[in-house]
C-alpha cells in the first residue's frame, strides 16, 4: 500500500483460535523513520500506551506490533513488563533496538498478554512481511468489528508522488472489553519527526476527535504514524510551509476516511450521521452542541427509526449549555429548513423531504446558532437493537 | 392525600380518546396558600414554564392545572397566549385570580394545544374535585410511564403532624415527545413561600438533580410545590430552625422516593442502579464521575446484560476529566470490592458474589476515588432492547 513499508499478520492462539491476532508492520528506511503517536487520555492508560510513549520520546521507532484479543490493561507493574518484552523479541527478530518497536493491544482488560504464543510465531510472522500485507493486517485487529479497514490517498510534493496508507479498527469508541480505536498510518513522505507529529495530532483532532459511536474513550485508544521517505521529496521540516500543508490535508483526508469507516461500522450502527453546527460564537460552543446532539440517546433511536424527530434535536443543543436563542436557531436536514424562528416550518412538503433525507444510509444535519461564525462536525451513528445485544451479551 | 388539598382529573379529548389526560389539583387554604417552583435549564423553555414563572412572581398561586398529549413547546407567541387562557378558564372556574393558577403541560412538541376541548370540560373537571382524587390525577399526567407515580410521608413540626405528598411523571428524562418530567408536591405544613422554595430547590438536588435515565433534560421539566398550612404548625420562617431542618429533609424524602420510581419506570429499565462515588477531592468531581458512569451507554447495557464488567465502569471513571489517580482507585459491587490498586481483585469468589449482585433488580456501585472526603451519588438504570424500540418506533 505504501512504498517502503511491508505488513504481515499470523494466528498465535493468544486468544482466539486459529484467527490471525498478531500484526507487524515495518519500515524499510531503518534510522530514517519519522515517528509519531496520539493517545487516549482516559487516566487508566494500557500498558503498550505507556510503552509507546516512552519510546517515541527515546529513540526513532520503525516498527508496529499489535495483538488482538488481550488489551493489557489495568494489568500493573507485570503488563508493562510483559509488553516491554513483546517490544524486545520483535526487536530481536528484526535486528533493530528494542526502542525502535511499538506495541499497541486491544481485547479484554485485566488480563495478561501471554508471551509464549509470541514468542513462538514471532521468525514466521517476520517471515511473512511483504508489501502487500496490509489486508491481512487490517484484518488481524478487528475485534467487534465487522469489517476491515483501510484508506489510502496521493498527493505531490515538490514534483514526487507521496503516499499516505492506514489501517484501522474500533467499533465502539470504546468497550474495554473488545472495541479499542486503533490506527496505523504510514507514509513514504520525508518529514521530520516533529512536523509529522504536529499533523498527526492535527489530523486528529478534525477526524478521530470528531466521531462518536458511545461517547465512551478506551484505555488503549492510539494513533501511530511511520513515515518513511521513499518518495524522495524535499524533507518536511516546517509545519507552515506550503508543502506541509497539502502533506498535513492528505494526511487529515486519510485519517477521516478512517474516522467514518469506524462510524459506520460502529456497533450494531445503520446510518452514518454528519452533525454540522455553524453560526456559534466559538468553535468550542459548536463542538459542545454538536456533540450533545451526537451522543443522545433520543436522537440516535430517531435516526435508527427514521423518524425526522426535529423536537429531540433541538432539545438536546437547548440542554447542551451554550447559551442558544431560539428565536435564532434553525435546523435543516441536509437543506430542507425543518425548525426556524423558535417554531417548526409548516410549508407543504417539508415533512416529506426531512421523512426523504432520514431514510438514506448517510444523513446531514446543520444546526445554525444563528450567533457567531465558528462551526464543527461531529459524525455519529444511530442507537439500535443491534447496540445492545452486542454490549448487553457479550464478554468474551 | 394531603389534608387541606383536593384533586381531579377528566378525559377532555384534546389529544387521546377515552383516557384521562387533564388534571387539576387545589389548595383549599386561599390566598394562605405558598407556592414554588423549580424548572428545566432547557433553552427552550415550552410557553407553561414560562406562565409558571411570572405567576410565581406575581401572586401566591393556589391552583396547578396539567394536561399529557401536547407539550405546548416551540409553539412561539400563541403558545403563550393559549396556556395563559387555560390559566384564565380554570380561574374562572375556580373564582380565583389568573395568576394564582400554574399550569403544566407533557406530550408532542411543535403543536399548539386545543382551548376547546379544555373550555368544554372545565365545569366536569372542578365539580369531580375532592380529597382523594390524587389517584386519578397521577393516571392522567402518564405518557410512556408504564404506572403511575405517588408517594407522601408524615413529619411532627411543632406538635402537630404534617403531611407531604405528590405525585410525578417521567419516563425518559427527556423525549420532547412525551417524556417530561413533572413533579406535583402539596403539604398542610404552614410554610413562607420563600422557606418553601428553599427546601423545593434542595430535594431537587437531592433527587430528581441525581437520577438519569437518558441524559435529557426536557423542554418541559417542571416541579411545583403548594402549601397549605392545614396541619397548624407554627409557621416556617426560617430556613435554618430545626422544624425547618425537619421539614426540607421530609420533603427529600418525598422527591427522592417519587425520583426513584421514575429511574424504575425508565424507557424499557429493568433495574434501578445507585452509583456512589466517594473519595472525591470535591462534589463536583464526584458528581462528574457518577454522571459519566451513569450515562455511560456501556456500562447501562452491562446492567442490562446482568454482566459484573468492572472494565467498563473504570473505564467511564478513567474518561470523566477528573484527574483520577488509577493505583487509588476502588471499586465495589454491594459489599464486594472488584478492583483496587490498579488490578481487578482475583479472590476466590469476588466473581460469583458480583455476578449474584447484578442479578437483583437492585444494585449499588461504589467508585472510591481514595482522593478526598467528597460523594455524590447518581441514579440510573439500564439500557434495554426496550429503550430502542420504544424510542426508535415512537412519535405519536
Amino acid at each position: 500500500m505504501v512504498p517502503g513499508f511491508q505488513a504481515a499478520a499470523i494466528a498465535s492462539g493468544m486468544r482466539y483460535a486459529n484467527r490471525l491476532d498478531l500484526a507487524l508492520i515495518v519500515a524499510d528506511s531503518g534510522e530514517q523513520t519519522a515517528a509519531a503517536g496520539v493517545f487516549t487520555l482516559n487516566r487508566f492508560t494500557a500498558a503498550p500506551v505507556e510503552l509507546c510513549k516512552e519510546h517515541l520520546q527515546a529513540a526513532r521507532p520503525r516498527a508496529i506490533l499489535v495483538n488482538a484479543g488481550i488489551a493489557n490493561a489495568c494489568t500493573g507493574d507485570e503488563g508493562l513488563q510483559r509488553a516491554r518484552e513483546t517490544a524486545r523479541m520483535t526487536a530481536e527478530a528484526l535486528h533493530i533496538p528494542t526502542q525502535t518497536v511499538l506495541v499497541s493491544s486491544t481485547g479484554v482488560i485485566g488480563q495478561q498478554i501471554r508471551l509464549e504464543p509470541v514468542a513462538e510465531v514471532m521468525p514466521s510472522l517476520v517471515e511473512a512481511l511483504r508489501p502487500d500485507g496490509w489486508e491481512d493486517a487490517a484484518h488481524s485487529i478487528m475485534t467487534t468489528d465487522t469489517v476491515p479497514k483501510m484508506a489510502s490517498t496521493r498527493v505531490e510534493l515538490g514534483g514526487k508522488t507521496v503516499t499516505i496508507g492506514g489501517i484501522a479498527k474500533g467499533s465502539g469508541m470504546i468497550a474495554p472489553n473488545m472495541a479499542t480505536l486503533l490506527v496505523f498510518v504510514c507514509t513514504d513522505a520525508a518529514v521530520e519527526p516533529d512536523v509529522l507529529q504536529y499533523w498527526v495530532r492535527k489530523g486528529a483532532d478534525h477526524s478521530f476527535n470528531c466521531i462518536t459511536v458511545d461517547g465512551d474513550t478506551s484505555t488503549n485508544d492510539s494513533l501511530l504514524a511511520l513515515a518513511g521517505g521513499h518518495a524522495g521529496n524535499p524533507v518536511l521540516k516546517d509545519t507552515q510551509s506550503p508543502e506541509s500543508r497539502l502533506f498535513g490535508e492528505a494526511l487529515s483526508a486519510v485519517l477521516l476516511d478512517l474516522a467514518k469507516r469506524i462510524v459506520l461500522d460502529g456497533e450494531g450502527a445503520t446510518k452514518l450521521i454528519e452533525i454540522l453546527v455553524t453560526g456559534a460564537p466559538d468553535t468550542a460552543a459548536a463542538r459542545t452542541v454538536a456533540y450533545t446532539v451526537a451522543h443522545s440517546p433520543l436522537v440516535k433511536t430517531a435516526f435508527f427509526g427514521e423518524d425526522a424527530n426535529w423536537g429531540r434535536i433541538i432539545a438536546a443543543a437547548g440542554r447542551s449549555g451554550v447559551p442558544i436563542v431560539p428565536g435564532r436557531v434553525a435546523l435543516f436536514f441536509d437543506e430542507t429548513c425543518v425548525f426556524r424562528k423558535g417554531t417548526p416550518v409548516d410549508d407543504p412538503g417539508v415533512e416529506e423531504k426531512a421523512a426523504e433525507a432520514f431514510r438514506r444510509k448517510e444523513i446531514r444535519v446543520r444546526l445554525d446558532l444563528g450567533l457567531g461564525e465558528s462551526d464543527f462536525t461531529a459524525y455519529t451513528c444511530d442507537l439500535s437493537y443491534d447496540y445492545v445485544k452486542i454490549n448487553a451479551s457479550y464478554r468474551s
